[in-house]
């Protein structure tokens, strides 16, 4: 494990800024011992002592303001996982205190802004104004699903192992990949079966339904690949960068016209950028473009 | 032809269960010496005597609420087509009678109110609350390509011919093809292609797309890999199947933003249940879980 | 170059109708020794005199209305180019005069009235009546992305080279893209990364993705492909027709309860049409159908 | 109480059709001993004995379809209330038994699924194609606004005494009046201190905030100006009145610009009427027209 | 009548401005002959001669492009009718030629276009960037309030008569008025009388549920009363003054969320003027502000 | 000014709570001697020192999830102003600092994070669970305006001075006005034209269109009455009254037919609550219930 980021210091992930690729950040989940599994959310909620979730919201928001940062790459660290999922050794002896005492309508309410609250958790990494580029390899269970689809760009590994895997503990999905993963994969009855089933598919399939962009065969190549990328991007105008992310994940939520609509705003202050001039002269005089932090 | 279940006791509607695999029920349109094409429903609308579409209604009205159901499968009897689509036949005598006299704005509203109880026919099988598999053969025309678009998963055989049949008849289809077929399948070029030139394509174009998930080489094969699917989906807990479902579906039309508050309502319910706790221990016990009824 | 055409007298574009396959337009773009790329728009919004994206709007709103037409292909001038996009070179020169003066708000506003028109000139090919169907050859960047994605189904040559390449001058992309191409390529991964990173990419890809339907070996198949295919819709019944691509494109941004809704107001009116006796009987009778003009 | 209608046999509801009122039908909600309190529904549901909800239902639902009724009249029988909501006695012994079992997410499945049914036994006066005109007097509580929000026009007596009261029994209303208040009266402040005070107020604040149009100083002035209403309603073209009360609703739940691409489509079909002319021409002619039946 | 303005050389509109009040234009419906009546649009359609309603899409479109200009009054000339709606002597003897032939589908498409048509010349008030206030007097029927409606603020006289008229000549409205009156008025039920009736109601009534701001004793005072306002309103930053029409349409049609989002990407461009010192200066200056035209 | 509630110990903002009125908070702005003024945001964006609208949020978000709280009162300390709104001169001479630089769509992307903290800070009374009550009296100005659109009901004093200052101060407003009083005033025409015009309205206008429910003599009568109606509302259930605020303000942004399916959810888990029995009874016995904390 790396030393820890002063600038980023949280305990469940490591963030190295900046590495030898300027303006990419890397994150890392850093619980492999433990397969990088999710601590219960319920519990750091009542116990609001030990909140993996919250760090998570925590990093990704600081990087989205962070005015060095251009791109970022999510990973595991260690060899077996991604991240399996929920800790559910721990959960199973946990979960569901008597939070709302024994009326059931009490304890939805509690239910249901604790389920809020997670959800938040992962929608910091679409609200991230940069693109979050995540590599993802071995065990890649559950969560791991839920935070790879509020990403960007979804990459893999060969040895891969993708399973959405609520249905298996009882339960619906709650924290984002019903809502994501039928936006993120344009194949809707493919989506159905693997939710409903909770069954594991790997690489290939991943690739062929366009769950993830490219495989890569080991986890170096993956990681690597993933800053190849980012790097890429971040050498682009960050007006331009940026301004994508946001209109592409408006896009998606909203009718054409609307998209159009939003887009010509967006623009009517975005294109007034010198980035536009720069970039310009940059491409008719071969010189690779420098841009201003934004 | 099974006899008919007394339980389930339709004409055009084969309905099988109990069968061998718990909470499974397997649907057949039962009228392989049409090819399984449906009369024509203008003409039921009227005369209300032959009510083939009303009665596929009932059949996934009564399947959504029965406790004992968990998941379904839908074929089309014999070895020639899952539904060859209209009865083209016995429509050219009979369509479009003068109900609604000769003003064409009068016609106008008989021919709308026909054609929402014709969609809501269709619209039972996604608002069933347990998944659908449909698993089709040989010709797929028209009204199979609506029906199958209503269900949650699509399986094929190798020999299956589909089309989007309606331009062939002179108007732009109108219970649900054109409306679920770009949700389906996220390729809109393909799909305007072949609605528009109602060619017909295959099982490995429709696996390539992403219409159906998997292609059988026999029609045994296709109902067995559905049963077995079936099996698989029915074996969960029925609280975090139906919910999957009903989420994944709310999602599908809305924004993320409106989904994930929509599933933390859900949930803030669904998520008591015991199931959770049940399907925890038998997973860490490596026992097979039990569900009640729901 | 074709003689011009009287009908469509334009100077950008050369409207090739009545051609041998009835019903059929073919629009091509003609400034081949330019790449066919695109005269600034900001440019002419502000000049008024040389207004090749004006005459694009005007081209595409008149085949809407000309009661001849039912099918239109629409494809580049030349052997190197559908279309390399934005004559950046003369752009540079002349891009963002002080329009607006030196105040960013009043800027904004003159900017953001120009983006809505240039989209505009662009929505005239999706609001266009009529399938169009946009064969690519060689370099298409940029606008052409643009443009192919407001069409209805795209094919290309084996040779193509597409980018979104915006974000290589500096911005996001203004006059559709964004919006348009989550919806028609159901990959959202794919289309971020290459959104993001402007990157190249070939025919097999497009093809993999459902960017576009078909691959072929020359610009002179892929015209022919395409004046196919536009003839084979354009036999069929123009009310079929040109409801299918409404109610697609009506579809496509709606929900699908919305979808069924405006499907049954529409076709309460389109389904009186003669067109679907006309149908039947030539079906039943082996004739080819023969359609009065809408 | 009028001897039952054999057109309209029902047990809570009295229809009154035909009347000396041409095309006019009158309701009346007929348990004047009980105050036109409604039986609890989910005892109903469970049941399925005494269905006054349902009966409500099938009456709207009829009335929608019947050619010779135009406009309808909604009242209760007797002088003391139009109806003072929920029949608290009994629904006091009965609620909520244990249907479900003591899982709180099968329960919770259960009664999504009857708020649902519930639902629909009132959507059936918003759905129902003719307009729905209530007049209330005396006790109108709970259910009563329930009712008369999913009416088009309201009318009242000046003893009428109105109340939200449901949260008054321990829960938020769930049946309809939530969703349809803030579109009926636009005053969303009064509507939130109405709901969450479960306040009485009367005839001349209900005037005054716009819950009711017109005020009578009788119940029996009150049902002689809504049949009048009704009868003026009834004199017009059934065209025009139908696609009146169905654009508003649209309308009133979409964007301006939605609504007049709907609004485009209906009528393209709508206005190719007879009617427009009969009416022209009576118009010049000062004759009454006289329109078909639809 | 005033000389024809070069600038603005209209046949049924005069345009006049400048005028005394800076920034403010002047528009009347100029057919006081005929009541202000307008031509049938259909009629327009086909024979494309003699065009009133583009006429008044030319009108609004070039003063909402025309720097000097930053609000607007709207009338109707004489003493008698801002519009008494439908020239109906002369609609009734050429209305619906056969156009689209007898076949009812084709029939509907051309319909359907000239209905879109129709609506955009109204929406051109809407979507004019600047301010409209409509004042009213005499016979305001039919189209008279689907003008209306399009304005941003309506006043009237006292001799005033309304009339949502279209019921009377057969037809449910469909160029605004149905779609914009509910969003106008907060009161559905009055919405619903007036428009299913057809009734004639008058300045206190329009006044009192909030379809016009003030009613003034007389024409001048009215018209007097409008330029008053205008020129309130044109004494603003028209940078202000502009974006907060456009941000009140938009939320009017879109959640809260939706509008919040909306309104930060505006203002991120439109704060950055000049006039937000100019005016906080003038402020505590007690000087009157001046602003540079947009 | 009471001393500091160390349970909510804020600078800005004095929260009275436990009062004798049991469940009720009531929340005070406390600048007095500036009128209540707002510190201008941006600059506590940057400077991040002096926080009035974090404080702001942070008040509301604690309230929201304190179970002890069930209804809240939202006053302004002194006699003179429940807001000025901005407080001009500090924010004249300080305000847009270089943020930024100088290219204008870097500004504009700060300028967008700022106006979305900004907004959040409003949003929370909204967001917050329990009702809240707003009292104004005297200058109600601007952000005053702003806030009060943000709770769920308003009331005021006879001499309250309410106006829509943004326009005033150069910019259309953007932290919640414009999105906000279309949705709480049903009067389209008068939003545009206080909101076009800045000018003053007092409280028998603000009466007459439904911007407040009640107007009382004295601030000490409004503050009375506040109390009185906050204190009502708490002795009511309070999974009912934070129900029926969810569904409120859930339905005032969606269609009926979303708002019902919402409401189903919502209330198959909330009408589990024993709540409804104890109400019931306590109806019955005519005592007055009592409901454990939520």
């Amino acid at each position: 494990m790396a030393t820890m980021n002063t600038r980023y210091p949280y305990k469940y992930f490591t963030v190295r800024f900046p590495i030898e690729r300027p303006y990419v950040a890397h994150v890392e989940i850093n619980r492999a011992d433990k397969l990088n599994t999710f601590i219960e959310a319920f519990q750091q909620y009542i116990n609001r002592n030990d909140r993996m979730w919250l760090e998570m919201r925590h990093v990704f928001d600081q990087l989205s303001s962070d005015s060095s940062v251009r791109a970022i790459v999510l990973t595991g660290a260690g060899n077996r996982a991604f991240s399996a999922g929920l800790d559910v050794k721990q959960a199973s002896t946990e979960l569901f205190s008597d939070k709302g005492g024994s009326d059931a309508a009490r304890k939805s309410f509690h239910i249901r802004r604790y389920i809020h609250q997670f959800q938040e958790c992962l929608t910091a990494i679409e609200r991230c104004e940069k693109p979050v580029i995540c590599a993802m390899h071995g065990f890649s269970y559950g969560f791991a699903i839920d935070i790879s689809a509020a990403a960007d760009i979804r990459l893999c590994t060969r040895d891969v192992q993708f399973s959405v895997k609520e249905v298996d503990i009882g339960m619906a999905a709650d924290i984002g990949v019903l809502s994501r993963l039928p936006k993120v994969v344009g194949n809707i009855g493919w989506v159905k079966e693997v939710a409903l089933s909770a069954r594991i598919f790997g690489a290939e399939e991943a690739l062929q339904v366009g769950f993830v962009n490219t495989v890569y065969d080991t986890k170096q190549a993956a990681v690597e690949g993933s800053l190849e990328l980012a790097s890429l991007i971040a050498q682009k105008s960050p007006v331009a960068v940026l301004g994508t992310k946001e209109l592409l994940n408006y896009s998606r939520d909203h009718s054409i016209q609307e998209g159009l609509r939003y887009t010509a705003v967006w623009n009517s202050g975005a294109i007034q950028t010198g980035d536009v001039r720069t970039a310009l002269m940059s491409g008719l005089e071969k010189r690779i473009p420098k841009f201003e932090k934004l």
